[in-house]
């Protein structure tokens, strides 16, 4: 979706993925291999004018280094390092002066009880590193769990203890910051998670005060701010109340926000390669009410989809397997009435989500 | 730009151009050869589910040729055949009760004194075939300018001399016909051209009644409805007064369309593709007051473009030359005194086109 919204704007894209069948391959030059392979950065990242990234699994360390030799790489691997361990990421947050989830490290099983004595249950266990749609947690529902937990995940590597959060809702914010350090900020979106996986989005997120948007506009400033940072960011939030938590920093376009390709003046994708080119960014103001439904592991008869009015059928290319995003539908719609009546009748053609 | 829209529909496309730097190269499997080489068609359409045209050059009697040999061709030979003659396309018009451009068709230089002492001047010697972009094509402002007309164009082929219609606007009606034969429209666009190019388009057409919209929109229907078309076609039109005069039809998506990537619900490119693709179509309404201005022969500062609000820049990534379309600038606001505004400050950092 990056190159997709590249090509219109001229930019040439070349891509590192490890599948000679990504979907990059059909809007790009496709460079096959590992995404924490230096040899393989290198390559794809020659003659680049500047280097970018979609996932935070690419290896911090190998960005660094093609800084140090030269390239041009946004966002900056710091943002990207401090996203990829959560101790880091919360510890990063909490000095900026932003709620977090609250959090203790665990480094072994003594650590473990320390840990929820201090956050009490329910709480849960994850892996520092990795973990991606609710892969690498385990909940704990009670002291009794604790075993279970440790056992599920001490080979996982270094680990941390979040207390469980009763959140009313999950909210996401996307921002965009320029080379000059011009910040704009989507409207607050609402997502609704099973499972781990995201399943719809909705944009702006109902019942929102403006408030709470300005609270977490400028929660993105602070942390935009502290990497200086160039491309898109985003936050996922928990609201408690009046109350915004963050818990977790995602450097880059976020599943959340593939409502403003179709919802806002400028998408994501646009504003995040006018950003990383070094060009000023677009508007980021919705178009009306919109809502963003995964499809997760099976596709939606297109016929179906497209026969309802107000409706874009996104598909990846992927061949689909259960828990695998393989594609989604965005729901556009003049009002919040009307918004609800089409995702009624989106639902009713939608197969049940596998996985 | 039918490409792009294409890959998110989850559509794998496959492009013969005759250039091997054409700008589909970047988005799809590129084919290189002649566009009226009958092998060279085979080659690029084997194996694909619908083959579609984004350029009237294309030969006629080549996809005729396919379709005898079962390919599905979206939209049909025989439209395709009409608009590569004006005689041909004027005559089909008529008899479907269209008001078209006073014609008669030349053959021999006697010929064309007949057909001046008909129409009278001014009026516009053209070639039938072939033309483009105001190629091919001679104004004759009095009888004494006959001879140099002749004389400019008697080795192009076979000609037609037009009224030369003293036109209050030029407008374009843009329709697209699923294989359901359900019609959409988008609204009026009214065009600009400046040597035969054209400059700017504006949607919807200010100053439009609804009736006129509807005549258009009928228009249309009849015509999509007597090819039992499938895919986006537009009529080129005159006003003149209260009338509509259909100028050309182009049976294919348009530059005067550019405008619906932002500016529509759907755009041109998507439901062109929905349509051959045979399924239903999208909505055709405006998102609030569009301009696209065309990129002649020379690209403006990416970043000047860029930092004016509401504005989306592509660029076509082909070599500048006086007179080539090599990208546009869409513009979109909510009402029409900003879009006015937002226009003019567009216009101070566009270079002096090309050509």
């Amino acid at each position: 979706m990056l190159a997709l919204a590249a090509i219109p704007l001229g930019v040439n894209v070349r891509c590192l993925d490890p599948s000679p069948d990504a979907p990059a391959g059909a809007v790009s030059e496709l460079t096959v291999g590992p995404l924490d392979d230096d040899l393989a950065l290198r390559a794809t990242a020659t003659g680049a004018e500047v280097v970018t990234f979609e996932w935070e699994g690419v290896s911090a360390a190998a960005t660094r280094g093609l800084e140090l030799d030269g390239w041009i790489v946004r966002p900056c691997p710091a943002a990207l390092a401090a996203s990829q361990d959560r101790v880091d990421e919360k510890s990063a947050l909490t000095a900026l002066g932003i709620p977090v989830t609250p959090f203790v490290a665990v480094d072994d099983h003594a650590g473990l009880l320390v840990a929820l004595d201090q956050l009490g249950t329910p709480a849960v266990l994850k892996t520092r590193r990795g973990g991606y749609d609710g892969k690498g947690q385990h909940v704990i529902h009670a002291d009794a769990d604790a075993d279970a937990a440790w056992k599920d995940l001490a080979n996982s590597g270094p680990l941390v203890l979040e207390a469980f959060v009763p959140f009313d809702r999950e909210l996401s914010i996307i921002a965009v910051r320029g080379v000059d350090g011009d910040v704009r900020t989507w409207p607050l979106t609402e997502n609704v998670h099973r499972d781990g996986i995201l399943r719809i989005s909705r944009a702006p997120a109902p019942d929102m005060t403006s408030d709470l948007q300005e609270r977490a506009a400028s929660y993105t400033h602070a942390v935009l701010e502290h990497f200086e940072y160039v491309g898109v960011l985003t936050l996922e939030l928990f609201q408690v109340g009046n109350t915004l938590l963050v818990n977790e920093m995602a450097p880059r376009v976020h599943n959340s926000g593939h409502w403003t390709i179709e919802g806002a003046v400028t998408s994501q994708f646009e504003n995040h390669m006018r950003a990383v080119a070094g060009w000023p960014l677009g508007e980021t103001s919705a178009r009306g009410e919109v809502a963003m439904v995964n499809c997760i592991g099976a596709l939606p008869n297109p016929s179906s989809v497209m026969g309802l009015p107000g409706v874009h059928f996104h598909r990846y290319g992927k061949a689909p397997r259960p828990g695998r995003k393989v594609g989604h539908v965005t729901v556009t719609a003049p009002d919040a009435h009307t918004l609800a009546g089409r995702l009624a009748a989106l639902q009713a053609v939608l197969p049940p989500d596998r996985g």
